[in-house]
């Protein structure tokens, strides 16, 4: 058998096990023999990949699992690139939660002032990885579900000439609320998307062909019982959002909910995480622990091994990734990274031109476009004035003395993992 | 001599005598022998016929000036029509000041719900007036000041094929700060300029050629005397903005001064305009009254008068335009219109590529263009939902519950302007 | 059983068989219960309904076969309409080939005055199925293989806003060559694509994602055996092109060759269609007959049922189609239908963005492109001038003279096939 | 005073003197002091000089002028460089005519293998003076005469950064012909155009803002009286092209007629030239000689100082330049150069939009701009491959094979000017 290996990169995430497990369900279709964990931290990663063995051998898999601190012994051979850091863990998670608050701007790991410092911690070491496939694996492919992962593609499409497939399970979410309201296999949905990561918009759905009606399209909504957007604004819209759009359309009941949290998500999953790792270490669990549902953000899985398989089998996928837009949504720059339907295949990444962009909420997208590519600026060039006007450009933030001190608090609390802001 | 004839719609605004004077002025090559009058108010209409008159007698011109009510026949024949009609007048503008004030956002003419509810009363009639130009002398061009006047071009150019030209004195800003904070000529001056009308941005200033140093760029700034926007901003952007980018910029400051007001400038206008009505109806009155000066707002004469010159002359101009974009400006729509350098000569109005369009203010412009562009649609059909739409997506509105309180007051307020809405 | 339904426009096509055959062959994932065969001459229709019965009883097919002289019969209720016309039938074919070559022009049935004249008879009975299609099922795609395919495909979409996929083998030629070349899997090759019908290019073949070596290219086009290109031209341009580039780089070559056969390909076929006819007619006769294969233009039953498949799986597939443009192909224009790798699923048929687009051979692509877009043009306003333009405008006429003198003759010649020519 | 110097590279030609004339007639508007004639030929150097400083003194022009061989010297300190050079001179002007001829290609100058030729040896001196200006006067203006004119300005676009304006006179010839027929001013007449130098067709003509009727239509076209082209075939194309269209749309008898002609365009040159240089050495000699007349190729001058006046003055001008298309013609390449209509004033070369691009010409021109992309590539290059799919793109040559033996002669027959080819 021809070898087919992984490399894991943050392999200490709790998500990888669901890529062991995912891999042996379609081991028929994708063949990888190897995995190569990789981690900074010799302690999660070693539970992990304890974990991981056992958790294979309960599957029947015989995916040969390797651990290593070290990159370019993982990337040495591999196919696929499998990224998910997450710089100054959930300790960083918290702050870019709380901070903001103070300033009466929402505070969140993916957009808003608290992604954007995330995009400033992670973009560096994403573009290193980048540099490090060039050199080690060159006709590998990175599959990234690093947050804020539109931002990440933008800055290593920015830096080098890998291809990356900036991942988010949000693509299928049309699909997926039509499923389970109308009733009706996954393979008869059809619909338009288009917007950033977490920014996002299914759109013109049809069940084989045919425009649902009004009465089908509120049962989507229903369904996915959000509740994240009034009812009769969706309505209005036409739309399929992304549930964050509750940050920019309810923006103010959206900063008095999380002020009145007693615990930010950031602290829920660190008490979730501590859990999990418990149970992962503990030599005689071969299963997922129970606490790990309660984890969320399952289902990237699910779509990264549907493009590493279209990858490998050259047979195509419409699969949603954030890809430069190359003219596939039009009244956006061509070069932006834009959240679209792509075809996967052998050959790359394709973005599907979109007809008909929604009139309605295509300036938000474009604003928050343009934040996003002023982050990724200052975090390629660690300019402070630039980390300002990407600030500024946030229609969450938008004001300059506000923009200001919550970019003077911010800084100084990610100073540690800011090298490119304090050289 | 050839007849050549120029149609005023909405004569009875204060700005009526600067245009004779500059007609008079450059008679030698633009040499207009009729000017017609019109407006629906036959009060005014009859004050300013007799001031212009005298206006036109002291100053020397043998300028034929007519007065009528009827729209028909002030177009016929004319070559140009200048248009600069107020729909509801002061009262209705007061309204849109103090109204958004009470949701603590910004209540002024030109933006935010404000300028909003003046594009919605001012279309329909603005559109009406293009389909009789069409009608009447469908060779003339459209010369409009009326505000918001890139609203009030878009609109024109979905419904008719007849030329606009959308005015505003702000092109020239950039080189007037120039020339007097440097003292050097006005053609010496060169700059890029994009964006919407007052939401625009000078860039790349030069003199013969040169870039501006630093220290010369500060000064062009601090010339400009508005300290509208923070100075250490402007020179992190390296911009020369228009003034109103405060209520973006520095928008809770600014609803605060503005609430803090004793009196709206609607309020102050009211004021000054019955003043300088007294004076115009005083039939021993021959010359600009003094209380015009602190009406504000000069300026539009003298790019009328361009326009209508490299129209007539064939020389061309390079004129700032209210102009549907056309690729000038990268990563906007092509059809949305700009507040761009064109070329203007007989042929038309060309804008102009500019390059390097400012990457730190793009997604603004774009926002405030897609809040223009549902705008313009609700004004074109009277659909409440879009005009809800349009006003949830202004940066400065942006929350949905705040959205639909404002909009249900503000069309309550102008129920018997917005027969589109209340059929 | 959910009844699916096929329906054959022009289905007395020598070619039917092969339909039939794919079907049976594919009846699990393309589950077609229905066929229904539609021709205007009764003749041809009732020996091809006999045969195809017998053929798919001979196959073990339960497909349910039909034949009639009425579209909206055959048409009423089809999930997918193949359109195989040939207006004239082959007495027009050999005119189109023995005419131009008088002029010392390549006659052709695809190509110069030959093609051109194809398109002006075949293009309005084109539409008016179109039509009838978006009448009486509208959710109905076409299907055409009837040449010259990319103009029909772009005068459909200029009158109708039914889905057609404009089909040619050629598309797979590349990847077929590279097979028998070297010895690898199809699933391995990858490769771009652009051009038109008929004057196409494969370019940046890789295997396994490698690009190829410069021998492996040179045997790739040596396994392609045509012999139509010069080897060393061919090395030089590094492209796998249509072997009708012949007509374009050996130009004179090609007439000279052309002038010296004793029969033509059109004279050719119809003896062979004689045989093959005699054969279906035959009432034991339940294979395909041995004459078919020397009938040339096979693969075009697997491309058919791959579109039809995608469309009706949603699972995507990569195959080539003449479809618009849509920014796929810089450099021309968006609207022009082009011949472009697709991504095809239930949505539709979306362009795939080529990179590196050739530039040895853009500017020919455009010149018979705007050749195209004029006979289009003529085709369907029956305009003898614009006839002329496009005549002047084909690469392989030029000359005024020459092309007024081929336009009368040929007019004249196809005068019935041409009511819109003369009315 | 202040100094304003334009320095003349290949001031040997016989057009130098028009530029002092024009000079003189323009000196409030553009009060040039200083001019400086470079050449590498000091025998007409001198001669030149000689002459100018007679016939500025005979204008009454107070122009301070210079010569001098050495080309830094030349350029230090100007404002605008004119450059005129032809490489090869006379000589190989006539090889260019005379052996594409044998080949029954046309033989010429600017387009076919003669202007690939002059090409091949212009660009690389041409782009050897744009890096000098950079160097030493970079914010001068390339003013550039020399042909052919398009594709030298594409080739100093590629390499280097400075202005150039690539000149021709063609750009005003259907404001002149309507002027001729129809009697009106220049200033009331207006039209579209869009091309290639040499492959240009002015649309769209107005006389104040009216279209012309057919009658008028085709007084313009009988007052060109080139006959160039078939009269019949103007009214149908209803465009005014450049009279070089007769070598494509009469491509047959262009090369019969030039193969019967006793003497080539050059070898007539030739004579004329001798006569009027020998009139110029005459140091009696004070005006210009009537030889002159025969030259042809006048107006240059005029064109060139309507761009500096442009420039210098800020005031701008609509004038035709070979320029990057930048979305200004839709259909074709961003970056190809162009001959269109532009805005000139002090910031720059604006091409302008021109709308409804002939749909019955944009493929020849696009043919020909893939011949002209390549040929630059070429001369940049030395590739003889390059140059060879030069030759086959170009639509006058097409066939491989006479390429090829085209080819190998006319590299043989310029082997002292290519040294790119021949290193």
């Amino acid at each position: 058998m021809k070898p087919l290996k992984i490399a894991v990169i943050g392999a200490g995430s709790s998500y990888t096990p669901e890529i062991i497990e995912e891999l042996t369900r379609r081991r028929e279709k994708l063949p990888v023999t190897h995995i190569t964990l990789m981690d900074i931290d010799p302690h999660r990663l070693e539970i992990m990949e304890g974990f991981c063995r056992r958790f294979a051998a309960h599957l029947g898999s015989d995916l040969q699992i390797e651990a290593t601190l070290d990159r370019q012994e993982a990337l040495s051979g591999a196919r696929f690139v499998l990224t998910q850091i997450r710089v100054g863990g959930n300790a960083q998670r918290i702050l870019d939660e709380k901070i903001p608050l103070k300033y009466g701007v929402i505070g969140q790991e993916t957009t808003g002032p608290g992604g954007m410092f995330k995009a400033l911690r992670t973009i560096p070491p994403m573009v290193e990885i980048a540099q490090d496939v060039e050199k080690y694996c060159p006709q590998a492919w990175i599959i990234n579900y690093a947050n804020p992962t539109g931002m990440i593609a933008e800055a290593v499409h920015r830096r080098s000439k890998v291809t990356i497939a900036g991942l988010c399970a949000g693509g299928y979410f049309p699909r997926d609320h039509a499923v389970q309201a109308l009733g009706v296999s996954p393979e008869s949905v059809q619909y338009n998307y288009f917007g950033l990561n977490h920014l996002n918009f299914g759109y013109n759905l049809q069940v084989d062909g045919i425009s649902l009606t009004d009465e089908q399209f509120d049962q989507v909504l229903a369904a996915a019982t959000w509740g994240s957007v009034a009812a009769e604004l969706l309505h209005n819209l036409r739309l399929v959002p992304s549930p964050y759009l509750r940050y920019y359309f309810h923006r103010e009941q959206a900063v008095a909910d999380a002020a009145a949290k007693p615990l930010t998500r950031g602290e829920q999953v660190q008490q979730i995480e501590q859990e999990v790792f418990q149970a992962y270490a503990d030599p005689t669990q071969t299963t997922k622990p129970e606490a790990l549902k309660q984890r969320g953000g399952g289902g990237y899985s699910e779509i990264a091994l549907n493009v590493m398989e279209a990858a490998y089998t050259n047979q195509p996928q419409w699969i949603v990734i954030n890809a430069p837009n190359g003219g596939a949504v039009a009244g956006l720059p061509e070069e932006a990274v834009l959240e679209v339907p792509c075809m996967v295949n052998a050959s790359g990444i394709f973005p599907l031109r979109q007809a008909n962009i929604p009139k309605s909420v295509w300036g938000l997208v474009a604003a928050v476009k343009n934040y996003e590519q002023l982050t990724v600026e200052a975090a390629l060039s660690g300019n402070r004035d630039t980390a300002l006007l990407a600030l500024l450009a946030h229609p969450l933030v938008g004001d300059y003395h506000k923009a200001e001190a919550i970019l003077a608090e911010m800084l100084e609390a990610n100073r540690q993992f800011l090298p490119q802001f304090y050289p």
